[in-house]
């Protein structure tokens, strides 16, 4: 998501409490920190909608929002900073997740969630693709042997690379949908960005990948 | 495709030089029938206008049709025989495909193509999907080691039961396309039936399928 800079998004970032500054100090600690069993990680909040609903959506769990873009970053924030009962359940990095290894230990993660990521359309932009396969060796090694990557997108080009990008690299695909919203999915909310996907008529894809290929498929 | 029973499909395909009436007898040899080096198999050609064109666009490859339903097989068939200049690179099995792998040697042949199969959306006629498991073992017998599946659908629901089927018997998805016609693919010719769901801004879903992993994927 493209914005003008916020000229007030980094200094009310550094004073925001659902904030970590320096997540790698709690890797291996998130789950104590967040009082949970399962651990989520949004990479590429935009403005926050996703993580803020998911979260209170599944209260007793997890939820950890990652936003490379400051201003972008400042927004879903402010929102969250703005709830009555904002979670205890919920924290934000502001950073870019190209170093997204060294901020969790070996296995912590359980769900790791791509939402409407940038599809960077030109292709020699294709490594900043957030299912590129320098990301995905992060990722295998974040998340614990169990857990799965949920991808939603409108853009057909990012989907399509996706699902090479995950097998090549060797996960599996454990679900797929090239029209998710066909059917109702109670369980995953719909942001009013994926909103105005859906009242263009464009489809939204979907793709789950664990690292372990499922018994009796 | 549903249609009527033709009362005369049985004695017209009988007769019809381009069917083969006992497919068996050729496993090893197709390639010396007909003259070609690269063999390529539809499996369920419905009226047999993708079969018939691009036999024609690539005349100097081989093209075998096979359809189950008589009274569509029929159809196929005499629009072959009613082109001014039937191609010699073509022939036709009217019979059910869960018999294909006794009809050709091991590795004969080089792609096959599953185009707008059925989708037998019940998930108890689900095996009798052209995409079912049963079927892929069978494909994987008389593809050769360099040889591709492609698949084209306008159901999603087809489609993704597809890339899980395939991925789950070990196959390697080499390409996919959740808009085919987003672009020109003049390789791949539209017939009047896919046309129809395109005017209807239905995507048409396309993956091919090998038994090896891309090299530098």
């Amino acid at each position: 998501m493209r914005m003008r800079k916020l000229p007030w998004a980094e200094e009310f970032l550094a004073e925001a409490e659902v904030v970590v500054k320096k997540p790698q100090d709690n890797a291996g600690k998130w789950k104590q920190l967040l009082a949970c069993e399962t651990l989520h990680v949004e990479v590429g909040t935009g403005k926050g909608d996703y993580w803020i609903q998911m979260a209170q959506q599944y209260a007793d769990e997890g939820w950890i929002g990652i936003e490379k873009n400051s201003s972008v970053a400042a927004l879903a924030v402010r929102k969250y900073t703005k709830l009555e009962n904002p979670g205890k359940n919920m924290l934000y990095i502001q950073n870019d997740a190209e170093s997204i290894q060294s901020w969790f230990a070996e296995g912590e993660v359980d769900v790791l969630h791509l939402n409407f990521s940038d599809p960077w359309p030109k292709k020699r932009a294709h490594k900043k693709r957030l299912s590129n396969r320098k990301f995905i060796e992060q990722y295998a090694h974040i998340l614990n042997e169990n857990g799965e990557i949920q991808m939603k997108t409108d853009n057909s080009s990012l989907f399509e690379y996706s699902l090479l990008e995950f097998q090549n690299a060797g996960w599996f695909l454990w679900d797929v949908s090239v029209d998710f919203r066909r059917c109702e999915h109670a369980e995953d909310v719909i942001t009013e960005y994926e909103h105005r996907f859906m009242e263009k008529g464009q489809p939204i894809y979907r793709a789950v990948w664990k690292k372990k290929m499922k018994e009796n498929a």
